[in-house]
C-alpha cells in the first residue's frame, strides 16, 4: 500500500504547505504508515474555484450521464478490492465483516441513487400552459423544475469511514443531483479517505467529466473545515458528528455574508419507551434486541438507543437483569479513535456518579486502554432523578445506556414532552399497550424524524422512505433527511422558466417530454 | 367601521400593555380612525402557548378539514365587503382596482391550496414493504409523509396588505398543511389586518376548530418581532420585507438555542437584459412594457425591475427616449407608507449624485410629498461605471430603475457573473439573439430563482410551477418559494413509521390507500 498522503484538488496532487498528519491505530495506538498534508488556505481556494467552474457543466449533464458516474465510482470502490478493507480495519478498529458491509452500503447507495437520477422524477417538474386570452391579463407559460444549489462541502464522519466519508451519503447526494464536491477528510481516517478519493478521482476522469467535480483535503482541527464553509463559493455543507463541531459549523455558515444551508446530524439519545404488556411478555426478547442495538458497532452508531424507559415493578427487575446478564457479557472492543475513547470513558464517568444514579451492569472483563476499548454500560435511575439531572439527557457515544423506571404513564409523556429533537424514537408494546399509548406517540412525532414500534433503531435502511433527521439538535434542520434517496433534496433548488422557447428549456420541460418524466401539468400528475 | 385596536390571543382579545399605534393614511398623513394596542410579551406568550396547544389537535385534522377552513377564511374574507376595501386603500394609499384584484388573489389562493390539502399528494407519501426473509437481516417496513412543522410566526408585509398579510401566502401555506400560525401585523395597516383578523377568527369557530389555530398581534419596530421569532415554541418564519429587516429575524433565528428555519423574501433588482436585435425590432414594444413594470403599484413589487442593460448605439438611444417619454408622463403616485416615500427619495437622491450617472427622466408632474407620491425616475449609466459604483445595485423601492450601457455581450455576462441573488432575470431577445445568450442565460440561472424571455417580471402567477424566491439576498433560503402551491414545502417536515401497525398509521400511508393518493411504493410511483 503506498499512501501519498497529498490533497486532491481536481485532478492535481497538492502537499498543501500546513501540518503533517499520521493515522494512529486505535487497535494499539501506534502510527499507520503514511503521512498526511493538511491543506492550506491556496488548496482550499482552488478546490472550491475548480468546483465552481466544473458546476458550470457537471451541473448541466444529463440524469444518464450522471448515473453512468455513479456507478463507475462504485466499480472503482470495489476494485480498490481488500486494500480498502484492511487499511479502514487499522484507522478505525471496526472489524473486517462491518466494514465489507459497510462498502456493500456504500456501493449500494450510490447505484440506487443512479437509478433515481436515471429515472429523472426526482426533478419534480411542473408544466403550467399559458392562456393567452384569460382577463384581465394574459397567463404566461411557466415551468418549473429542480436544480443543483452549486458546489457543496462535505465533511467525511468517524464512525462510517466509508458510507458517510468520502463518497457516502452526503457525497452521493449531491453528485446525483449535479453538484460538485470538496471532500474534508476526517483526520481519523486518512488513508482510507486517500484510496476512495483515488477511486472517484477515477472515475470522473473516465466518466471524462471536468476534474473540480471532485476534490478532497485534509487538515485537523477545524481550520480547514471553517475555511470551507466560509468560502464564498460554497453553496451547502454536509456534516455527521459532534453537536459542538455541527453546531460551530452551523454558526459559520449563518454568519456568512450570504448565509449557505448546513445539513449537520449531530446528537440523538434515541429513547426506547417499553410499555407493560411487552414488558412482561417479551423480557427477553427485548432485553435480547437492545443489547444488541446498544452494542453494534461499540454502539457507535446515530441511533444507538441511549435511554430506556419502563414502568417500575417485578416485570422491569426482571428485564433489567436479563438486560445486565447480557451486557456483562459483551467483550469490551476498540473504539473509532482515541478521542472518542476518552470522550465515552469521561460520559459513563460523569453519569455514574450522579446522585440517584446506579450502576447495573458493565462488561465483565476489563477494557484494555491501549486498545482503545470500551465497556459495555449499563445504569439505571428513576424518572424523578432524571429531571433532577439534565445531563443525563446528554448524548454518551458508545455502548452506554441509561434505564429509568417511571411509575405512570403521565410520567412517560411527561419525559416525552420535556425531550430535546431525537433521530428515533422507539416504543415496545402489544396492541392493547399502544391503545393507551396514542398521546405518547402523538409526542413521540414532535421530537423525533423516525418513529418506531417492537424494534430497534440501529440499522438504517437505505430506501425512498427512510428518514434519518430530526429536530435540533439531532439535525440542524428537520426538514431533510440526510439517509435514502429523499437526501438529495437537500442539494437543488427550484428554477422557473417563464415563456422560454422550446429550443432553450431544459429536456424535463420540454412540451414533449422526451425523457418520459412524470410531471405536474396544468395542476394534473401525469407521465 | 368600528375597529377594537386590539391583539387576537386565540378568540380572547388582548389590549396589550404597551404602545398604542395609530394608522396614518399616506393619503394625507393624517391618522386614521383607531387606536391599536402593541402586544406585550404577555400576549406572546399566550399565543404560542396557544398555537403549541392548538397544534396537537389541528395538526392531525384532515385535508378535507383543513381544505373547508381554508375554504371558509376566504368567504369570511369576501364577507367583510366594500369595508375591507376603503380602510385599506385609506391605509396603503393603494387603488380600488388594485385591491379588490388583491383580494380575487388572496381568496384564489386560499381555494387553490384548499384543492392541493383536500387532493392530498402533496404529503409525498412513502411506503416500503418489510422483507421479513432479506439476508443478512429482514427488511422492517418502512413508510414516510410529510407533516406540519408546528406552530409559524408570519410577519405581514406592507406592499401586498391582503395578498401576503394576514391571510396572505404565508398564512394559507402554514395553515394548508396544519400548522398553526402567529401573526405579526404590519403597522402599517394594523386596520386592514384587524378586520381580515376578524375574518380568520370567525372562520376558526365556525370550523370548531381550536382558538389557538390563529393569533395576530401588534407592534411597531422589532421588539415584538424579535419575541416572537425567539419563542422556544415558534417552529419557523416566513416574512416579507427590508434586506435589513430579513436578516436580523434570520440572525435571531439562527442564535436561538435551537436554530428554526426564516423563509425572508428581501431585495431583488431583477435585471432585464435587452439583446441588440430585440431592441431593434422592439424598441416602443419593450419601452412600454418596461415602463408598465416599473411603476405598477409605484414600483412597490419585489419583482420590479431596477436594472435594464442594452447595447451602446442608436438603438439604445431610441429605445432610451421612448422609455424615457414613457416614464415622464407617468403621474406621481401615492407610496404605502411615510416611511418607504423617504426611503424612496433617499435611495433615488444617492443615485443620482453617482459620478457618471445621468438623469434621463423624471415625471413631469411633481410630487406632492404631503400626499407621500413619488415621482417615477430614470437613470443612465454605463457598465464601467456600475461596476465602480456597486451602490447602483442596492434595491431602490420604488418606480425607479437605472439604464445600462454595455459595448459586448462579455460585459453583459460579467454583469451577471457579478449580481448577488435575484428573484428574477430577464432577457429580451429574438431567436438569433437568444442562441448567442446562452451563457448569460446559464449564469442568470445562478443568480435568480425565475428567468423570463421577452416578458416582465411583475405579475407573479400563483400556480404549480411558480419560483418566487431565490439565492441571497432575494431570500434567505434559496430552496423554496413563497409563492405558487411549492409554498407549502416550507413548513413542512417527514416523519418515518417504522412497522407501525395498520391501526397506528397515518391514513395517508395506510395500506389500502385510503385516500387514493399517489404514493411511491417500494420504489415505483402509483397511485
Amino acid at each position: 500500500m503506498n499512501l501519498h498522503g497529498k490533497n486532491f484538488i481536481g485532478d492535481q496532487l497538492s502537499s498543501g504547505g500546513g501540518d503533517i498528519l499520521r493515522a494512529v491505530s486505535p487497535l494499539d495506538n501506534e502510527p499507520l504508515p503514511g503521512s498526511f498534508y493538511a491543506a492550506n488556505a491556496t488548496d482550499v481556494d482552488r478546490a472550491m474555484d475548480l468546483a465552481d467552474l466544473a458546476f458550470q457543466s457537471y451541473g448541466k449533464t444529463s440524469g444518464a450521464e450522471r448515473a453512468a458516474f455513479l456507478d463507475r465510482i462504485a466499480d472503482e470502490i470495489l476494485a480498490l478490492g481488500d486494500e480498502l478493507i484492511s487499511r479502514a480495519q487499522l484507522e478505525t478498529g471496526l472489524p473486517q465483516a462491518r466494514l465489507t458491509g459497510e462498502r456493500g452500503r456504500t456501493v449500494g447507495q450510490l447505484r440506487l441513487f443512479a437509478q433515481v437520477v436515471r429515472d429523472g422524477c426526482w426533478v419534480d417538474a411542473r408544466v403550467d400552459h399559458a392562456i393567452p386570452d384569460r382577463q384581465p391579463v394574459p397567463k404566461p407559460d411557466l415551468r418549473r423544475m429542480l436544480i443543483p444549489i452549486g458546489p457543496v462541502v462535505v465533511f467525511g464522519s468517524s464512525n462510517f469511514p466509508l458510507a458517510f466519508s468520502v463518497a457516502g451519503g452526503d457525497t452521493v447526494s449531491a453528485l446525483a443531483t449535479g453538484n460538485t464536491v470538496v471532500v474534508k477528510a476526517h483526520s481519523g481516517h486518512p488513508g482510507t479517505s486517500e484510496l476512495v478519493a483515488s477511486a472517484v478521482s477515477r472515475a470522473v476522469s473516465a466518466s471524462k467529466l471536468p476534474a473540480g467535480v471532485f476534490s478532497m483535503v485534509h487538515g485537523a482541527g477545524k481550520v480547514v473545515g471553517v475555511q470551507l464553509v466560509r468560502h464564498p463559493l460554497a453553496r451547502a455543507v454536509g456534516f455527521t458528528g459532534s453537536r459542538i463541531a455541527g453546531r460551530a459549523l452551523f454558526d459559520a455558515a449563518a454568519a456568512r455574508p450570504d448565509p449557505i444551508p448546513v445539513f449537520a446530524e449531530m446528537s440523538s439519545l434515541n429513547p426506547v419507551f417499553i410499555l407493560p404488556q411487552a414488558l412482561r411478555e417479551r423480557t427477553a426478547q427485548i432485553a435480547d434486541g437492545l443489547r444488541a442495538s446498544m452494542t453494534m458497532s461499540v454502539g457507535q452508531l446515530c441511533t444507538k438507543p441511549g435511554l430506556v424507559f419502563g414502568m417500575q415493578g417485578p416485570d422491569l427487575d426482571r428485564f433489567q437483569q436479563a438486560l445486565a446478564r447480557a451486557l456483562e457479557a459483551v467483550a469490551p472492543a476498540t473504539m473509532l479513535h482515541a478521542g472518542i475513547g476518552e470522550s465515552y470513558h469521561a460520559g459513563v464517568a460523569r453519569a455514574s456518579v450522579v446522585d440517584g444514579v446506579s450502576l447495573l451492569a458493565r462488561s465483565l472483563t476489563a477494557a484494555d486502554r491501549e486498545k482503545t476499548q470500551a465497556e459495555s454500560v449499563l445504569l439505571r435511575t428513576d424518572v424523578v432523578n432524571f429531571h433532577k439531572h439534565p445531563e443525563l439527557a446528554e448524548e454518551v457515544f458508545g455502548p452506554f445506556a441509561v434505564l429509568i423506571s417511571a411509575q405512570t404513564m403521565a410520567e412517560l409523556e411527561e419525559i416525552a414532552r420535556g425531550l430535546e429533537g431525537q433521530l428515533t424514537a422507539t416504543v415496545h408494546g402489544t396492541p392493547e399497550d399502544l391503545e393507551s399509548a396514542q398521546e405518547l406517540l402523538r409526542l413521540l412525532e414532535r421530537k423525533a424524524g423516525r418513529l418506531i414500534i417492537n424494534g430497534f433503531p440501529t440499522g438504517v435502511e437505505v430506501c425512498p422512505s427512510m428518514n434519518h433527521g430530526g429536530p435540533y439538535p439531532a439535525t440542524t434542520d428537520v426538514r431533510f433527511t440526510s439517509v435514502g434517496t429523499a437526501a438529495l433534496y437537500r442539494f437543488v433548488r427550484p428554477v422557473c422558466y417563464q415563456d422560454f422557447p422550446e429550443t432553450l428549456l431544459p429536456t424535463e420541460l420540454k412540451e414533449e417530454n422526451p425523457l418520459h418524466l412524470r410531471r405536474i401539468v396544468d395542476g394534473k400528475s401525469i407521465e
